[in-house]
């Protein structure tokens, strides 16, 4: 559904949506019990919810593919990822909450090892502690280039960001990074004539920083790669006609939230604290994107027990979810991660829709092989918030 | 989903795929019993791999829509039949395995019955036997156009496919046939203004074939319709990174495979020496498509007791299959052709999705009504490969 027919739709309200979005949420079955983290754990909150609500289940991307954190936000925010793609090198630095601006061009760089040749022996550098990052980076940020200022942040590990940031510069050039060891790294090259000034300066960066890490092996080099600027995205508040607030402990979701224009709420670490926040603000907004995350890490580290583990502690919050009465609220996730897989999956994730007007169905748990018998059917990820913005009476009749 | 798309997440992998199509699997029920075919059958093999895999039912074109063969089966490999169309006189050509080329225009044709006036009394010639058909098929070998090679194959009873073979032809040509008696053959038009000159060449042709067919009746005419080119179809083994195989005992199958580039294997008449190549040939290919075609001929001679003895043919040869080990088996059909509507119809076809990470669902049996409600929902035949190739492993994250 395109957002400029959801703009047309949407009528002003007094109704409150919670969208949570508890990330990884879908698991798998587990070998030896044939039940997934869902299936597993014990949620008698969401269970209730799933009696009370209409389920399903959605695919943020399309059938078959895996979601990145950004796309399966977008979608679950009603953009269509397909045709709203933020870079890999923007999302990187709305993750370390660096304060991208319009122009500026962005890059996730990681430091590597490369042999007497300048041949790559480690893409990795041996995932050097943060604490060495830090200091490596402090060298990079003595590069200067002509016409733009040069920002270097650590990320984590051997993980960095490089931002240009200047008049005139363009994002679409090719990668350094040859994603093979036994090769050098690769120049860079404008993908588009606009580019050639930009390219320029980023080869110029990387020999700068080749001579500043020649004795730092086994971080001796760095590889760059995901150029991209921030795109222009519709603001979901001017979209939905929505006062719309994120609570999320995690800055790459912070990041993503104010890229759309939702105000980020200041929040504690934990999701405790995140549904502190959201009672806090409960009468300045209309929209509230709530984020949890635990889910999702255990999910990655392939923790079976932990996922379950994290399930049951976001069911023991639901009360304190609930108890502000929200005319309208969705309990989903931004992709699959199942603990078997050790990372996202392309698996569909359940939902459910709760509110005087989400018709209840058959559905009596919320868990994978459940919500797909649901009355929503297996839809898109970014057709849920048009779903929501009905059930909240915030939409008007299309034709007459 | 883009091809474009796919092609962009595919990864190198070690697993293997295998897409068995039953042509025309998709059943309805008898009107006596209320079971469908597929409902009716014994089917242990399959319903245990229900049991196994994530079930759903797939449309190929769009709803309402009933997919020809070739449709029908560019959706299973991926490609979206409403963009990616291929004409019915290269369907029909690729069905008698003509070697055609980049270039040549093809078209359908078939013998009809015309009177002293030249009105068309029978538009199908009284369906003469097929040694008739080759008999007037070589005199219309005789015929000759400036500039072109001239083709004509027999087919089947009154049917014949014409080639023209030539620099600068083009298929864009209205069609000869009125579709109705009591009126004179049409002669072509040229569509777009490239087609001129092999719109006169096509009139020649008829006026040509008319005089050598006067005194043939039944059989004295000729009809022409579905002119076209070999369209220039994205390589499957390209979009998925595969080296992809296709075993299929029927000439129009093994046309349609080698038109989006799969390698044609050799194979016998039967669906189990079908299976026996399969085997020969397992560590060759990464991907497999096997073509059962019992169950489409039962359907289309409205023959119920015959689709159901099909079905429990194809249940037996499953283990033989299994026995392989394919990383990934979807199991599904074309289109539905089911025996009360003697021929192909839109209703959707059940699938089933087995593979290590495909999860399982609640559906136990291999049937329409079954897998209606499975967890793979209602899916664009299209999107099956892009789950298989996910189920496989062999598809990178979109986004980060």
């Amino acid at each position: 559904m395109e957002l400029e027919l959801i703009k047309s739709l949407a009528v002003p309200g007094t109704t409150k949506i919670v969208l949570l979005s508890a990330d990884g949420l879908g698991g798998f079955p587990h070998p030896e019990t044939g039940r997934s983290e869902l299936e597993t754990a014990r949620l008698p909150n969401l269970d209730a919810l799933a009696r009370r609500g209409a389920c399903g289940q959605i695919r943020h991307v399309a059938p078959g593919v895996t979601p990145g954190s950004g796309p399966g936000h977008l979608g679950l925010f009603g953009y269509d990822p397909l045709r709203y793609q933020v870079g890999r090198g923007v999302l990187e630095a709305l993750g370390i909450e660096f304060d991208l601006r319009p122009g500026d061009v962005a890059a996730r760089g990681n430091f590597c090892t490369v042999d007497a040749e300048g041949r790559i022996t480690d893409r990795r550098a041996g995932r050097i502690p943060t604490a060495r990052c830090v200091e490596l980076v402090e060298r990079l940020r003595r590069i200067r280039l002509p016409g733009v200022e040069v920002f270097v942040e650590p990320v984590k590990e051997h993980r960095l960001v490089l931002v240009l940031r200047g008049a005139g510069q363009s994002g679409r050039l090719s990668e350094t990074d040859p994603q093979a060891t036994g090769q050098r790294p690769l120049p860079v090259h404008a993908l588009e004539p606009d580019a050639e000034r930009t390219a320029g300066l980023v080869n110029d960066f990387v020999a700068q920083a080749a001579r500043l890490l020649a004795d730092a092996a086994p971080a001796n080099m760095i590889l760059l790669r995901g150029f991209d600027q921030l795109p222009a995205l519709p603001r979901f508040p001017e979209v939905y006609g929505l006062r719309a607030a994120a609570i999320a402990a995690y800055p790459m979701y912070r990041g993503l939230s104010r890229l759309v224009g939702m105000d980020v709420l200041k929040t504690g670490a934990g999701f405790p604290e995140e549904v502190a926040t959201l009672g806090a603000h409960w009468d300045a907004y209309d929209f509230f994107f709530l984020h949890y995350k635990d889910t999702d890490k255990a999910g990655e580290d392939g923790d079976f027990p932990g996922k379950v583990a994290a399930l049951e502690r976001l069911d023991a919050e639901m009360p304190a979810i609930l108890a502000h009465r929200p005319d309208v609220l969705v309990v989903t996730g931004d992709h699959a991660s199942p603990a078997v897989l050790r990372g996202h999956s392309w698996h569909p994730v359940p939902v459910i829709l709760v509110g005087a007007y989400a018709a209840a169905d058959a559905v009596e748990r919320f868990a994978e092989r459940a919500c797909a018998a649901g009355s929503l059917g297996t839809l898109p990820a970014h057709h849920l918030m048009p779903l929501a913005m009905a059930s909240a009476l915030r939409f008007t009749k299309f034709g007459a």
